[in-house]
């Protein structure tokens, strides 16, 4: 019989107090992967919620550098056990180890990681301010209680709840965190968290600032995110179950940080395609393609304007969907839910290009589909016809004139990105200028001539925007240090004296790297003696 | 018959579409002002949300110089108009015309408006980040749609729906506003809002930038704050209708930032007794009775030690409360709640030193009032012992000793701040660092030897706190350029071509003012140019 795997609590690999169990699949072959994993009983949350409320108290004598080393330490460990986590990475997400995990996920998060610990270093993510009229000083200091983390299935390192973006920011924050693993690569996690503690053991750390589970049922998880002792959770996942956490957390007053689905509108003006139409054909199957689809900014839906250069792409591209290689999902619920999305799409009155039907690739699979809707029956029925279909399938949207195409625009709920093509000489700019500020809103990254799947790992990105796509549009998953600040209370010192000011918030810069706001003005330096 | 007041919707001071009426009292006579106002039906907050969004969209093209100049007249034109304002917010509130309104709650209006006014030209609060490598720069933008903002009771010029600080901060964050005026001050708003029309007039922004509605029903209320076309809403008053007002508006996935209720604990260590009882006492009385404790930073709990020096010191404030003057009340409904919340209290275990009956001033009043429970009763019923008592009254509790001290601390819901006082020898500092760690995260602003009362306009200044103080830890209400951010959106721009930036996005600095993170670095330069 196989063995049930145990969960981290409380510094401890131990069994899990579990209320039930699952086994979870490889997707290239459909099989069970041969590990066993626990469900979570109410009990086991409870105990790790206060583990991560004492490691919590405990973080605070703890300096940022030692948060800073613990977080370089486990990128170190993560690289020195790459074969055997991409291996794993690979078995559950049949994501290919290269050049995907190994060359391109793994440095990743490997350099997320480092780049926080730089910001922890550094602190200026703290947002020191500094009024020395009025006697005020104000930064960002850590949460009261862990945070939790939810990854998704799609990035079983760069997003893992173990290892990943808002794992790196919590912690670089100050935070323990309670990792949620997704259940579709628990392994994985399992081998990320192992690292995590021998590298919590080793920077020093209290061993509770790192805790794993892998899954609970509905109204655990509820309890979890919605628990006084808890500071606050970040979610990556379906909208349906992060709108369940979301009710919960809301209602008890606790942050949580949500990317829930995104169809991420490509708008290809006519100019650009009478001017580059092949090449873009192959940016967008490659991005549309890419990882089976499976990206967070997947370009899930395609604004075209009725015309022979539409219909030359058009041809374009269906003929390299059908010709592009099938690839494998992540699992059984990505390839049903893509089949129900596209049927869906299909009922609100989008018609089958290419593919459209479950199969052509090895194991959980479904061929790269394109759709296609006219502008007159996508107004008709813009909500149903924004459905996210999560994998390689995409709607293109013909709009007959400019203004049917800003009437679409007007439509679109909250993504995390636009992206617009227009050509080089300027024949698109008057509908740029037209669309562009209608979509700027509705989206956290705003693109030109450029697909979506990208996400560099850049101060000035937003992997954010409005509801849908996230719960909050002042809020980034990806780019330190902005995404720090999600796991973070302000905190204002009024009156208090010298001696007992943070470090961040004395008169001497503590580094002399830490950048504040003093009386107005950005400075690295030193509070100005008085007069 | 009296004449209805009108709505300011569309630019338009207009007979209301209006679903019922109300007639606001005078608290100092309990009698009707002489004037009656709307209730708004779903049809008329409709048609403002409209006209807000319609506006939202045409303030994009209005440089932030515009809406600069706009906040800066209308602060002009208050000041034109104070004996009218201040004397119909005296009949409304009865809070003294002198000092009070005239000399330091109208001046204190105007020059938020002012500050406000200057961030908006300046734009430092937007924090511009360029990323010159990946190509990537941020700031933060207007939201889509108009911004609401529910005003308190207590403040009716400085926290107006139409004047004060929510109204600054969402305006010069390039949004327009619905206010929804406070029933117990809707004269005061009306006048302020007609000063708002004719600045907006003046400057030249959309008519649409300022509406003005005085009631709603709950559900008209919830529809608002949750609608498509809203961008957020601001909210200070009492706990219950702002959490009607959260559940909606979290549904919806819109912001809405809230300010609800707050005890601010003062702890008072018996060496700073032993060395300045006396004047603790005096700045104690002072900040709880003044404006007959009507402040959301009101001292509403003070813990103390067991001990001579702290029965002393609560027979000083004892005799200060008898003896100090009984202050009119903002209305019989709070004058109802403070003798519903002195019963809970007493019924939770605290008894009476003081007061505790309405009545002793003029019109609507209450008793000066003190309570007292021990520590061990406090610890058996900490969440009923923790209601706010909005007025002039306080709970005194007497800790046996550090331990139990510690355990009350840890009991503390989230608060807008807390406050220590200790002495100057020393005595008192073992006991401050272990008790102020704990306060320190459950409020958002730490005060030594200072009481919460003042709130200065500060750019270091938290006025925000961790739930149920607000509904968010990381936001604050007062203190600019932070409560700007509140109102805005995170939007990046990716490979977006040069021209198409917004300004303060460009290489060249548009005002040589702005400060910029710029690779790393926080700058009033260039972007340098490349080599």
């Amino acid at each position: 019989m196989t063995q049930l795997q145990p969960v981290l609590v409380a510094g401890q690999w131990r069994p899990s107090e579990n209320a039930g169990t699952f086994a979870p699949l490889n997707p290239a072959t459909r099989q069970p992967t041969g590990e066993l994993y626990p469900v979570s009983s109410r009990e086991e949350v409870e105990e790790a919620i206060e583990a991560a409320a004492r490691a919590s108290e405990a973080l605070l004598d703890i300096a940022p550098q030692t948060r800073a080393r613990f977080l370089e330490l486990f990128a170190g460990r993560i690289e020195a056990r790459r074969a055997q986590i991409t291996t794993l990475a690979y078995a559950e997400s049949a994501l290919p180890v290269k050049p995907r995990l190994d060359e391109v996920e793994l440095p990743r998060t490997t350099g997320q990681l480092r780049q926080a610990a730089l910001a922890a270093r550094q602190g200026s993510w703290t947002l020191p301010t500094i009024d020395t009229k009025a006697g005020i000083r104000s930064f960002f200091a850590p949460l009261e209680g862990g945070v939790v983390v939810f990854g998704p299935n799609n990035f079983p390192l760069a997003f893992n709840s173990a290892a990943g973006g808002d794992f790196a920011a919590a912690i670089a924050a100050g935070n323990p965190v309670i990792a949620k693993a997704n259940s579709s690569h628990p392994g994985t996690t399992r081998l990320l968290a192992e690292e995590a503690l021998a590298a919590v053991k080793e920077a020093g750390l209290p061993e509770a600032t790192v805790q794993l589970i892998y899954r609970t049922d509905h109204q655990v998880g509820q309890g979890l995110v919605s628990h006084p002792l808890v500071g606050a959770t970040g979610y990556t996942g379906s909208r349906q179950a992060g709108l369940v956490l979301k009710e919960a957390a809301d209602r008890a007053g606790k942050p949580i940080y949500l990317e829930l689905s995104s169809i991420n509108p490509v708008l290809i003006l006519p100019g650009a395609l009478r001017e580059r139409a092949a090449e873009i054909a192959g940016e967008f199957t490659t991005s549309c393609l890419l990882g089976a689809g499976q990206f967070c900014t997947n370009p899930g839906v395609v604004l075209l304007l009725k015309g022979a250069e539409t219909e030359a792409f058009v041809g374009m591209i269906v003929e390299k969907f059908r010709a592009a290689a099938v690839g494998t999902l992540l699992g059984e619920g990505v390839e049903h839910s893509l089949g129900q999305s596209v049927t869906a799409l299909q009922q609100a009155g989008a018609e089958v290009l290419v593919g459209g039907a479950a199969g052509g690739g090895t194991g959980c699979s479904f061929q790269n589909t394109l759709l296609r809707v006219d502008g007159g029956r996508f107004l008709a029925a813009p909500e149903a016809l924004q459905q996210e279909a999560f994998g390689n399938a995409s709607l293109l949207v013909v709009a007959d004139d400019d203004d049917q195409a800003e009437a679409i625009c007007r439509t679109f709920e909250g993504n995390l990105t636009g992206a617009l093509y227009t050509d080089r000489a300027g024949s698109d700019e008057a509908l740029y200028q037209r669309l562009a500020p209608i979509l700027r809103r509705k989206v956290g990254r705003l693109l030109d001539d450029k697909m979506p799947t990208g996400v560099a790992v850049s101060p000035a990105m937003n992997h954010g925007g409005p509801y849908p796509a996230t719960g909050h549009p002042g809020f980034t998953a990806v780019g330190i240090p902005a995404s720090l600040r999600r796991f973070a209370m302000l905190q204002s010192f009024d009156n208090v004296r010298p001696d007992r000011l943070p470090p961040e918030l004395r008169d001497k810069n503590p580094t002399g790297q830490l950048w504040r706001l003093i009386d107005g003005a950005w400075t690295q330096g030193d509070v100005p003696a008085k007069p």
